[in-house]
């Protein structure tokens, strides 16, 4: 159901011929209201592509009617005849679907560069036959279409108190923080302002799609977009709003990591007791990033000198002679030096944990990531051809 | 000849039974004088291996009579052990050369945690059976028990005026800025003061080791020193003496990267055209961290819009939309938008050379890096068994 299991959404998924393979790759949601809420967090790369570049504009009034995404090109570095796609796209939308172009955002994924004639037309033609096969059904066509080169679509949802929320994203590689590769389309039917759509669907990808870092790599095409109908009738409590839209962006999160480009192992780095949750967060990115330590769990080596090698290049508070470092619930070094036997550590299940003990303050932080694989290399080293 | 190319100093390197392989795994570079000037670098790390701490403190007054250089094993995050290991060897090495031991640095590399009781003793007696081996054609020597996982060992020698300048580095992986995880000696029989040997150490580092990035993870054990004997009795012009320095250490860290762990690229990053040295660098090293355009040239492909996705990570004055890049000669990019067609670009030869252009000040650096390999992920996947 996905993005469609909220009242008053519609959504479906087309192939207009943008994938080589024939698949699914234009997809349209809609907001049918009452109400026509939207708020959208975007990629902090300053290299933006154009779909960016549009929705950042679209959205600043907190009117969203609908959102067409397209896999297949990213749409990014195609210059002004890329923007004019773009531009037509929403147009396009927003004619068939009576309603105003500024209020449809736009998003696209794929190869940087991508972005001809050819691609413009097949957009155009997809939005039009997306639209036309708009139903209340047609969330799981819409998560599928907007699939790069994920193995799976990623979907979830979560009611509550008569409203619910629902998600679908994609994304598998160049997953990083400031958001990763990922377009993310949330949907519900719940009475919220803008206000409070904007500041909860910040406050959820904080601490969800923020902290998702699975190779270091930003893209230039994030976009996590929510939109509320109102059509539950239903103003929610505040605190439960919040906790559910966080759990379905920390759902998608974990689907993403799941399902990262030749990945073995989902790494969920626990940092605790560090000084502030800016220094947990600092602590378990550049773990996250170490290439070295990425590696080594690729490999079922519990290395954690590269973990404190990582520690050390941060500006978080801490003492390398204090830090105690636990793999897979086996605590490998205890005040900055060897604990248990490496062989004590089983790194064959694809979960890991490693959770590093700052013992120096009281906040935590969890950054989920991957290892570096052969895979990850393979995968993205023959991605353009 | 390496670092016994210049005259005063004496070398040795020796098999103590660290390295599992039986290679020799101990060096010694001895300062005969008459002067005994010394300066060193070190990581920026703040996870510090002993013999950084030690080394740290014994350079502290401009005086260094000799180093101790100890393969398999970092000594890192070995406690107090560790330390008094470290100072140890350093007492026993002044003793033997009848120096202060204060005058004594010391350099370990191999694994993180490694440094226990049987260890310290290696190193105590290959230390002592170094010392007895010193001569002035030692400096091959040492330079081959510095060794690790390098395939060959790297020397360079530059003479002119009458003085001499030698050295010989290790270092394969964990190849990252604020140094990689190198191990450097430098000679000189040139007659310099303390200052001007840190001064020009601290030059030469910068645009060098310090625009080394292999693999973007920061070691806790880099060093690199040099030591100064006067015995040429010749005062260098400083400035034709400072391009010598920098010359010895371009040659080491060419020869670092073209030894890179796995890597089938040496990948040559100019940034021109930047509006400060400072942004030069930071653009150069995003796009050297990023590990999809670094597993995309390990396919010998041409996908700069990853370069352009790296780009906008960074803090640097650029407008996306006004950047040329040129791969290997071919402009594949201009003013943010596609040129040349990919199939133009050749990558297959190890040497490549990509140019960024930001056409918004007239600031140029050099960052050297390498690919992102299979046989990188094999290499570092396996190095603790």
């Amino acid at each position: 159901m996905s993005v469609t299991a909220p009242q008053g959404f519609e959504a479906a998924g087309v192939a207009a011929g943008l994938k080589s393979t024939g698949k699914p790759d234009v997809a349209v949601v809609v907001n049918r209201g009452p109400l026509k809420v939207g708020a959208a967090v975007f990629t902090s790369n300053r290299a933006k592509a154009n779909p960016i570049i549009w929705s950042q504009q679209a959205v600043a009034d907190g009117a969203v009617e609908a959102v067409v995404l397209n896999s297949g090109g990213a749409n990014c570095f195609t210059g002004t005849f890329g923007f004019q796609t773009t531009h037509q796209t929403a147009e396009r939308a927003a004619e068939l679907l009576d309603v105003s172009a500024g209020d449809v955002l736009i998003c696209s994924t794929g190869l940087i560069g991508t972005g001809d004639e050819v691609f413009r037309q097949k957009v155009l033609d997809g939005t039009a036959a997306a639209i036309a096969g708009l139903s209340a059904a047609g969330g799981e066509d819409a998560s599928l279409a907007i699939m790069t080169t994920d193995s799976r679509p990623k979907r979830a949802v979560r009611s509550q108190d008569g409203w619910t929320i629902g998600g679908m994203a994609k994304g598998a590689g160049m997953l990083a923080p400031g958001l990763a590769t990922m377009l993310v389309v949330i949907t519900t039917d719940a009475v919220l302002t803008a206000a409070e759509a904007d500041a909860h669907l910040r406050d959820a990808t904080r601490v969800s799609f923020d902290r998702l870092d699975s190779d270091g790599c930003m893209s230039t095409n994030d976009q996590v977009t929510l939109m509320a109908s109102g059509a539950s009738g239903v103003t929610p409590d505040r605190d439960a709003f919040r906790a559910a839209l966080a759990a379905v962006c920390v759902d998608l999160a974990e689907q993403l990591q799941g399902d990262a480009e030749g990945a073995s192992h989902d790494i969920r780095i626990v940092v605790q007791n560090a000084a502030s949750e800016e220094d947990a967060v600092e602590v378990g990115r550049s773990v996250a990033r170490n290439n070295l330590f990425k590696a080594a769990i690729f490999g079922n080596d519990p290395n954690w000198g590269r973990v404190l090698a990582a520690i050390g290049t941060t500006q978080a508070a801490f003492d390398p002679y204090d830090v105690d470092v636990w793999m897979n619930g086996v605590r490998v070094c205890s005040a900055g030096g060897p604990d248990a036997p490496r062989e004590e550590v089983d790194l064959t299940p694809r979960a890991t944990e490693l959770v590093i003990d700052l013992k120096i303050g009281d906040a935590t932080a969890v950054i989920l990531t991957n290892d570096l694989t052969h895979d990850y290399v393979h995968e993205n080293s023959a991605y353009a051809s």
